[in-house]
């Protein structure tokens, strides 16, 4: 079973934790993602989601309280590139039926990270005791749906070769603003040599609803970039001589942003505890 | 008039060459393909074809004997980025009526360059006294078109700006042989800000039979370019710090293969002195 140390987001914890990577041989159980789920909703599944149940679409969460989740949406709307909404409840509902008909928010997540006034009050396997009527839940895309389908076109990605979590980068790019959230957008950084960025670009474009094509290449200075081995968030890898750092926008700024607007209170996932949805990756390409 | 400097392909020569670089206003006649090849044909058009008819193909041009054709065929399908044929006449034909129902292959470009075993014996506008029955022609698809695309989603490119011809490299990247034909891709060179150089590897993939999308981005000296303001064609602009070069598969690659095969015969365009076909570049656009 996946230790739940992920609960602790540090750089210096993340930074060396290749632990907290899964081992796809540990998961010959976890191949549907109603497997998955049921295993998160029993309590026997508790770590990272990474590798599980190929193909279909894992997301990231976020639950705020309904007056704040409609300036949320409202920045989503405005920063689709780091904030690709996937899926939504009702106000109330702990249901997202279009990700997965029997999926309960409340406790299909590996683990979840609960916040008061911005400050981590829980690490939790389970939120049902801390659901309220007025929450709205939001399922965000992740870039694990884009990298499989870079690795089946034979794109070798460095963090996953090493198995260790890709490095992100707080930038100097801004998001656009709505209500009580902004902030500067995280972005994820996976190095390669021109041909395959220029591959990179051509594929990831097809996917819009988890984080689309990169928004830098090659030039990490201009984003506010000192060294590209002090990553803000996740495990460092190198840029050889003979490659380009491709940057993509990332499902981190959201949680981010939210950490900045310190609401009275909100829950997110836990590091790496993805949702493991219904949908298959490859119904979320445009073309 | 334009001057037929263009005829002189040295180096040197073209690197001075902004007044070989047409003026937009000059062409106020020259709106449509049909209006461009009636110019050519009697003979009041002899020099460069960029920036007339807009949003018309425009094409180069190698001519071989049938024999050697057939290889040259062969190359252009291995090699697609540099060498993307958009017409091909029948041996001993003259017409291309894919491109242009009423289209003299022999008269309807401003100039041309005649080859005798490699060396150029003539530089006409006309070669209907060259013509052979064994003849074949092929139209190979040119920048200008992709070019148009990238300025319609105002995508700034400094040799447009500069009224410059587009710098060109004689890359250590070799295309694939066939038969009698070899030798290393020639490439143009587009500085751009990272965000542009992301947005133009979307546009430009969508006109694979223009080039298509670029084939090398942000490190010039993995393709063997020791100095990017020493091009081997066409004239230098400079890559601003914060900037990408970036390189796209240029149709000077066929011309500079023909040279190197020296064949016993051939006809090129003379530089910079365009076929304008019927077809539309947005009919070229694959999505």
């Amino acid at each position: 079973m996946m230790s739940s140390t992920m609960a602790n987001t540090s750089t210096a914890s993340l930074r060396t934790a290749a632990r907290s990577t899964p081992q796809p041989d540990a998961y010959a159980a976890y191949q549907t993602p109603l497997a998955v789920r049921l295993a998160c909703r029993s309590g026997a599944l508790t770590g990272p989601t990474a590798g599980m149940a190929p193909g279909y679409v894992q997301g990231n969460l976020a639950i705020l309280p309904k007056d704040l989740a409609e300036e949320f949406l409202r920045f989503c709307h405005f920063n689709p590139r780091p904030c690709p909404v996937i899926g939504m409840s009702e106000p109330g509902s702990f249901k997202v039926p279009t990700l997965g008909e029997d999926l309960d928010i409340r406790t299909d997540f590996p683990g979840y990270r609960v916040w008061q006034d911005g400050e981590v009050i829980a690490d939790t396997a389970d939120v049902t005791d801390y659901w309220r009527d007025d929450l709205v839940a939001f399922v965000i895309g992740c870039s694990l749906s884009f990298e499989e389908a870079l690795m089946a076109e034979a794109i070798p990605l460095r963090h996953v070769e090493r198995n260790v979590r890709v490095p992100m980068f707080r930038t100097n790019v801004q998001c656009v603003p709505a209500g009580r959230f902004s902030g500067r957008m995280v972005m994820s950084m996976r190095p390669l040599v021109p041909a395959h960025a220029i591959r990179a670009i051509q594929i990831t474009t097809r996917f819009p609803a988890v984080h689309g094509a990169p928004v830098h290449v090659g030039l990490p200075e201009l984003i506010g970039i000192k060294d590209l081995m002090q990553p803000d968030y996740g495990d460092a890898v190198e840029v050889l001589d003979n490659e380009l750092p491709v940057f993509w926008a990332c499902g981190v700024t959201p949680q981010s942003v939210i950490a900045e607007a310190r609401p009275s209170f909100a829950i997110t996932h836990a590091p790496g505890c993805m949702l493991v949805t219904d949908r298959r990756n490859t119904e979320f390409a445009i073309l």
